[in-house]
């Protein structure tokens, strides 16, 4: 097919891998990233040091359930987010302990930061968070049949409240206002993939009009 | 309304909102962004130090096109990342220079990437890339009225082909294979959100199954 925008030979991409030298360095040591460097070459023999933000993986739990109206909503947090120094409006999220299943530390992270529990706990996606410079993974899980069951249990630094919004307003207003957090992007991005599998879980009274 | 998961005040959300001490220290300086530390405290009294990666704006391009046979077509790339090290597909993308305006960096970025230059660029939204640690912006533009001008420019480290592929194969692969960026599904979200205003920009020919 004719391209008129191509450039270079992107069916055979082993051209454009990078090796590294197998000495990555620790650059500096934090609480809740390090950051590395290593040396890489180019099959046309460029070389680099090149920096990587190394965290642990990172779960995102999107939790889901009918209201008794029938509507369809998602159960959110707003906390205070120390980067972009803001209060944002999130999916109950956090980091993946080290030697744990991704999945038990969704499960976990919904329980402590909601009270909540759930039936049913699928993984949706998982993509590299920014694959320009973070090592890890970011797993996404919709949530299904939940109950309340008990008090949060938040870090010693977690301060969060927790509150239910229809799928609807939160699908309309994701990337504005309070919902300004790019890995809330993905979990929209994958929810509506889902979506696409299971249109139950919209309330879209007019599909010209749904993202 | 009842809402059965509510926890604190989230409709008042000035008591989640910590305090700096506005002495922001230099943790690691690198070259593609720092580690800053800074104390802060809430409005219960806790303290502690946090990190912050900084660096310059991002932007994120989506050169969008009708080919011959009228279908829409995005202009992607495929490129070694050193964080993921893996090869990746991505939309043109880069960082915002000192003093530059985003849009010129967008503009900037297409050219020197692509060799293209678009007659309408037009900002579609914009979100703290990851708001637990990074303090800077994500800009993404739609790019129309592509036209192909000169040969690619690159950075002297930077290697990548060029390809164009139908709207729909990148939305129904995205977050999946060589669709492995993070922040290119923060660019699917806000191109569906620009769908759902302009349909034309896509072909779905059943509108059940679109995402």
């Amino acid at each position: 097919m004719n391209d008129p925008f191509l450039m270079g030979d992107p069916l055979h991409p082993d051209h454009l891998v990078w090796k590294d030298d197998g000495q990555e360095k620790l650059a500096w040591h934090g609480p809740i990233f390090d950051v590395t460097l290593v040396k890489r070459s180019s099959t046309d023999g460029r070389t680099g040091d090149f920096c990587r933000v190394e965290s642990p993986e990172w779960i995102t739990v999107i939790p889901w359930y009918r209201n008794e109206e029938g509507k369809a909503m998602f159960v959110m947090e707003q906390q205070f987010r120390h980067g972009s120094a803001t209060v944002t409006r999130e999916f109950p999220a956090g980091l993946v302990e080290k030697g744990e299943d991704p999945k038990v530390a969704a499960a976990r992270e919904l329980l402590e930061e909601t009270g909540s529990k759930a039936e049913k706990l699928e993984e949706i996606g998982n993509v590299s968070p920014n694959s320009a410079f973070m090592g890890n993974r970011s797993h996404f899980y919709l949530a299904e049949g939940l109950s309340h069951v008990e008090r949060q249990n938040l870090d010693p630094n977690e301060q969060l409240d927790v509150l239910s919004i229809p799928v609807e307003e939160v699908l309309r207003d994701i990337g504005t206002g309070m919902y300004d957090n790019g890995i809330m992007l993905m979990a929209a991005c994958f929810f509506l993939k889902e979506c696409a599998k299971r249109p139950g879980l919209r309330d879209v009274p007019d599909e010209r009009s749904r993202i």
